[in-house]
Parts: C-alpha cells; structure tokens; sequence
C-alpha cells in the first residue's frame, strides 16, 4: 500500500482517539478542535505541531515515519521501523539524562509514529547560534547528556551480558549505512551525490580524494564506527539534533542510535561548534556581531570555540566522575583490582585521550560531509556570497584534515582550538 | 533435573536412533556393537568416541554440553545453549575453510550434543609440539584458515546489513565472560583462582600487579576484546584446538566463538607457539632434542619462532590477496573509490599494522594467563624442575610484556622474534 502522509482531520481524530494524548491537550471535561501544522524540516519524517485551537500552550509534537528518506524520496526507501529504534532510543536517553531529552506520551508500532514533548519555548541550535546567541549554561548540558549517555551504556557500567544483549536490541543497519555512505565514503569519491558550492575550487576536490593520510585517517574512522560497539549512541548529534533556550537544553531526533563508538556524538558536537566558527566571516558581516561583545567580553567567534573546548572539558570532567563514583560503590574496576589507584588513575587518562583522538576524527569526517557531501548544513549555505563561502569552506577541511591526521599526537583540546585559530588564519595550510 | 552424563548404553541407542549417523558407522544393511569411549580432556565438554567395535575405522565424535564448566564443576553453570553456538561456528567456518574444520554430522539442540567428523590420525597440535616433531605444512594451514575465517566474516566482505546482524546472532555472553575474567582480570588481581607455581618468584607477582605500562596495555586490550566486533572469532585458538597430521591440519572446539577483534585469535596461535618455544628448555634436555637438526639443518626451538613468523606471514599475504581479489571482483573498496589505488594500497598497509600490534597484544595476555592464571598449558606445566619452570615463566612474562607494551611500535614479525630471542637470553629483562 502506498504510504500517505496523514491529513490534518485523520491526524486529530487518532489524537483525541488516545487517551493519555488527549488528556494533555486537554482541560478536563473539555474537548476543544486541534490545530495541526506540519513543521518537519528533517531529512527523514514528518513532523507535526498538534495544539488546543483555544489554549495552544496545550500541544504536543507528531512524528511519522514513512518508509522512505524523506529528504530523498520514494526513491530511497527506508524501514519504518526506525521509529521504533528512535522511540527506544529517547527512553534510554530519557532515562539516563530526563533533564535534556523530550519525553514520549505515546508510541504506536503501527502507524510508526510517536507524539512526544513540545519544545516551545526552545530554537534549534544551529539557527540560533547563526543569530549570535550566547547559551551560557548550554556546554554544561551538552557535556553532562554527553556523559551520562556515554558512560551508562558502556563496558564501564554495564554488567558484560546486559551490554552486549543492548548491542545486539540497537542494530540499526539501514541508518546506520547512510553514514557510512554519506560521511565515510562518498565525500571523498567522484560520486552524484556529492554537492560542491558554485567557487568551491576544484583543487580541493581532487585533495580531499587523493591524500592518502587524510584518505587512511577516513579510512580508519570508518572502521570504528562500524566496528566499535562502545556505547549507545545518538548517531546523528548535530546542532540541528538540538533545541536550547536561555535555561533549558534538549537533544531530540536520535532514530540514528546504535551501539557505537563513543567518539561519533563528542565528535559530532565539536563538528558543529567549529562549523559555526568558521561560518562566523559571513554571519558576523550580516549580523554586525563581529565586534558586539557579549557579558564576559568576548567576540562570538571566540565564544564558539570556548564551547568547543567546555563542552569537551566539562564532558571529561563529569564523565571521569561518574566512572571514578561508580566504581568506587562497586568496589571493582574495569581493570581490576589495583589497591594502589596507580594504574586505575593512569588507565582512565589513556583512555580519555583515546577518546579525544577518536572525537577528533569523526568531527573531521563530519566537518568535511557537510562540506562536500549531500546534507549541508545552513551555517555555510546560507552564506550567499560565493567567494566568500568557498573560502571558509577550504579552512572548514583544512581544519577537519588535521584534526584527522594529527588526532593521535593532539594531547589537550587547547591544541584543537590552536588548530582552528590557524585554519581561520589561513597558517599552515599546505 | 540433575543433568547425568550419558552412559554408554544410552549413548549407543541414542546414535542408532539417528538415521545419518547410523549410516556412518555401519555397513549398508550391517548392524554391529559400538565401542564408546569418554575422550573428554577439555575444560567444558564431555567427548566421547563412538565406533563400530568390528570396524573401529568407523568412527565419530560426540561432543556434549553439561550445564556446568567442566573444568570447575557444577560451582560454575553455563548455559547448554553454548553447544548450538559451537556448532553454528564450526558450520560457518566449515563453509569457509572446509579443509580445517571437522564436519558436523549431526545436532541435537534438546540433548545439547553433536556428533562430529573424528580425525583419528590426527594428534592434539600442543603435545605433538612438545614431542618435537616439525609439521612443515602447519604454519600454511594456520595462516589459510585464519586469512578465510577473519577476512570473510568481516566488513571487509560482508554487506553491512549482514554483518551487523551476524554480529547480533553470535552474541555470546557467558564464554565471553570466562575470557573477560581468566584472561584479562583475574591474572593481574590478587585472586584465589590465579595458580603460581612453586618457585615462581614473588616480585613478578607484584610486577603484573603494580607495572602501570603493563596494567594499560592489557586494558587496552580488554577494551578492545569487549567492543570490537570486527568478525566472527574462533574464540580460543590454542595448540589444543588444533589437530594435525603430516598433511593435514583442523581447528576444532569454537564453543568461544563471537564477533571480536581479528587479532584475537591470531594472538592466540602466536601465544601458544610462543610458549611451545620457551618450554623447549625443558623439553630439549627431556628428549635429547636440542642438537637434533631437523630436515632443512634448523634445531626445534627455532623452527617454532620461525612458525610465529611464517603464521603471521602466511596469513598477512592471504589475507591481502583475498582482500584484492574482492574488491577488484566487486569493482569497489572498503574506503570507497581510489582510481591511481595509491591510497587503497597504503590503507591494507595501515590495517595490516595496526592488526599485528593488535595480535601481539592478545598475545601477551594470553601468555601471561598461562603463568600466573587457573588455565595452564602442558607445555609449561610438564616442566618437572621447579627451578627451571619458574625461570621459563619468566622469559615468557619479560616477552609478553613487551609485546603488550611496545606493540604499536612493533613494525614487523621480525621484531616480535628478535624480542622472544632476548627474553630466552635473559637479555633487556628490566
């Protein structure tokens, strides 16, 4: 049967048809009309605002799956299903971090839709911080949802059975390979899908497919994200992936979850924040913001990169916390016993640095897709000047190259923000 | 229920009963008495040999699953379903690599119990070892069945769907667990199952405990064992699970199988000859062997390191051939496309490096678990002089020490003979 978007009527009588829906948009004993307007502008669903016509405070949001890829077409068929993976997804999340994910009222295996929170006080990050707002609390959430997810569905705290039953529920093949198609492989390839901006130089076409250290970097994080079962993931972090207000932040949209490697969100975050940075030449220009000092006296390109490196320190921080606590209750380590707390202690800084280096280089693939790849990103489209765009396209991959070649030997995320500093300077671009 | 071992009456019947197994041990239209003898020296199973008492040459093996680690006894349960993931394993790596893996005949998933191809020319590879004797095929034979059973089980080969769900269908908790604790906690905890031998010196106890650099490197590999589901393993590759013959040469016993790191199981191979070499001290003075040169002038001791040598060799070129036939077959490439191939070379160098350092890795922890763990080898524990023992023990500590800790600086199996022949030596031991 062919798929059908659902009408706004069809979409209000299956509303008031379920109670616990109903009873949120509703006073009790009332039955108001419902307002539905579809809001999706994701590359996967539909997604609709259903509200009381009378006391639109009361409103939740829709989302259906259909069975293809929306920001493609029937062409690109896809599993409905995945809104069972999404569904699953936010319950975890909700679980572990309620503070910064939506919560679900109602899912429906049939219809592959959900109705979950409305977020209406809340804006897209991405479009937010192209406006040049600053969030000040918004690394220390990042950080801790971060953190929490991470941590809670990794060796580190789940019993080894239960971890890897979790692996085998979150297998997520066909989400899964649009990443490894969109972000791993097709950008460095001469492939249809590929989308170069009108002054993007050829040369830098033919460096991204022909360098064979940035190629066997890729290469490598390919490797990993498909191989490396560490936690579960959101999949598909990115700064449209999240809705901020001054006090308030929610990651929505995680139908990409799986088990991977914990690096792939980090990465994604930083990906975004630097994405945001370089695009700064045309959004200050358009905004007059280049010089408008926010409270601590800080530009806002700055600020951005201050998020890069909050984000990744306050994640650090509490993600050694919950680790350094747990273990402690269950007086065991991941390592085993180690009465001195030598080897622990030394065993945990590895492994953040491991993690760093891999962060690094998922946010290099993810900088250079959003590049060259299919699914842009508006920090950099809506730039309209060509010249310009082209030219904080290049140092976007200049940057993205060296966090992927070098991430092995970067040791602190002061070095990252160093490596961006010179790529918006156009130093050491070879 | 009290689970009984079969008695030999009952296992007689129960092998009548089965048409295809009836058919191997008997004579068309011939209906003799069969001899069944329990065989079982594993640390799981019970293994008997079942055979036609008027033909003996008509002969299987029945292998069957109690609830329980036989090795401990009822004290430590396991689940009986590990009998279907043995035998899942042994048919797929059958498929893969017919000529060394022994044919299932039959399964029996209420009973638990098989019944397999019995190789009865064939010796347990660890004690044929021991004796001396040179098996000039075996490294060819071990370096085909690792390039097949790890290339084709991998995303190298598989479509990602398949192996995504390949993965979920091998999950294997409760064996993965006893590798968790055995191999990569227990030896370097003060824990009541390690066993010391009795001259073993207390200092090395402290040093497996309380060396950090050491500490990391098996939790890196820890860390890696638990995450990376890179292809379906055997699980516990020792010289125990191989058989051979002048000519032929089968990997048995899978019941460990799971998806894990590649070099998992070719550490394990490496371990094992590894500690084969440091045991000839002992071996060489019992059978009068050390000056006896074999056919091409080499004495035994160097013939097993010219095996770790000619096994990780072996299996890098086959392993890059079936690589290059695929993707050349397929017309693409696991990094995507690569017209000069300069990049593709450079990434099978990468991968190739980075799997050697991986593999000495697990062969470090397997050979410490041999010392100092509740799982011996006969290799060592044959070793009657307690003096001597004790002072193998630790040229096989100082190697596999270095190995975990210099691995990702180790750029070739050359290096890894160089650094066995100093621990012999009594050479850089710190």
């Amino acid at each position: 049967m062919e798929f059908e978007a659902l009408s706004s009527s069809e979409l209000s009588a299956y509303l008031r048809s379920v109670p616990a829906v109903y009873a949120l948009l509703n006073e009790p004993g009332e039955t108001g009309d419902l307002d539905i307007a579809e809001v999706g502008d994701g590359n996967l669903n539909f997604v609709y605002f259903a509200s009381n016509a009378r006391a639109p405070e009361r409103s939740v949001v829709v989302k259906q799956a259909p069975p293809f890829l929306r920001l493609v077409g029937k062409s690109w068929p896809l599993t409905r299903h995945r809104m069972e993976r999404e569904v699953a997804a936010l319950q975890r999340f909700g679980a572990l971090c309620p503070q910064h994910v939506p919560r679900v009222y109602h899912a429906d295996s049939d219809l592959f839709l959900m109705v979950m929170q409305r977020l209406s006080s809340h804006r897209i990050l991405r479009q937010a911080l192209m406006d040049g707002i600053v969030y000040p609390k918004l690394a220390a959430h990042l950080s801790t949802y971060l953190a929490h997810t991470l941590f809670y569905g990794s060796d580190l705290f789940l019993a080894p059975d239960v971890k890897k039953h979790a692996v085998s529920d979150a297998v997520n093949t066909e989400l899964c390979k649009i990443t490894e198609d969109l972000v791993f492989t097709y950008p460095f390839e001469d492939h249809p899908s590929n989308v170069y901006s009108p002054a993007f130089p050829r040369a830098e076409i033919e460096r991204l497919r022909q360098s064979p250290a940035l190629r066997l970097a890729v290469a490598d994080m390919k490797w990993s994200f498909m191989n490396d079962a560490e936690t579960l993931l959101h999949g598909d972090l990115h700064t449209g992936s999240i809705m901020v207000n001054e006090d308030e932040t929610y990651v929505i949209d995680p139908e990409f979850a799986f088990y991977g490697p914990m690096g792939f969100d980090i990465g994604a975050v930083l990906a975004n924040l630097l994405l945001a940075y370089f695009s700064r030449d045309w959004h200050d220009r358009e905004q007059d913001t280049a010089l408008q000092l926010h409270a601590d006296g800080v530009p806002y390109r700055d600020w951005l990169l201050e998020q890069v490196s909050a984000v990744w320190s306050g994640f650090e921080k509490t993600f050694l916390k919950l680790w350094r606590v747990h273990e402690s209750r269950r007086k065991s380590h991941f390592i085993g016993d180690d009465p001195g707390g030598v080897c622990v202690e030394a065993y945990r800084a590895r492994f953040m640095r491991r993690l760093l280096a891999q962060s690094l280089g998922f946010a290099g693939c993810k900088m250079i897709r959003r590049i060259v790849g299919m699914a842009k990103v508006a920090d950099i489209t809506s730039i309209a000047d060509h010249s310009l765009r082209a030219a904080v396209e290049v140092r976007v991959l200049r940057c993205a190259e060296r966090l992927l070649v070098e991430r092995d030997a970067i040791d602190g995320i002061a070095q990252v923000l160093a490596i961006a500093r010179e790529a918006q300077a156009g130093g050491r671009a070879s």
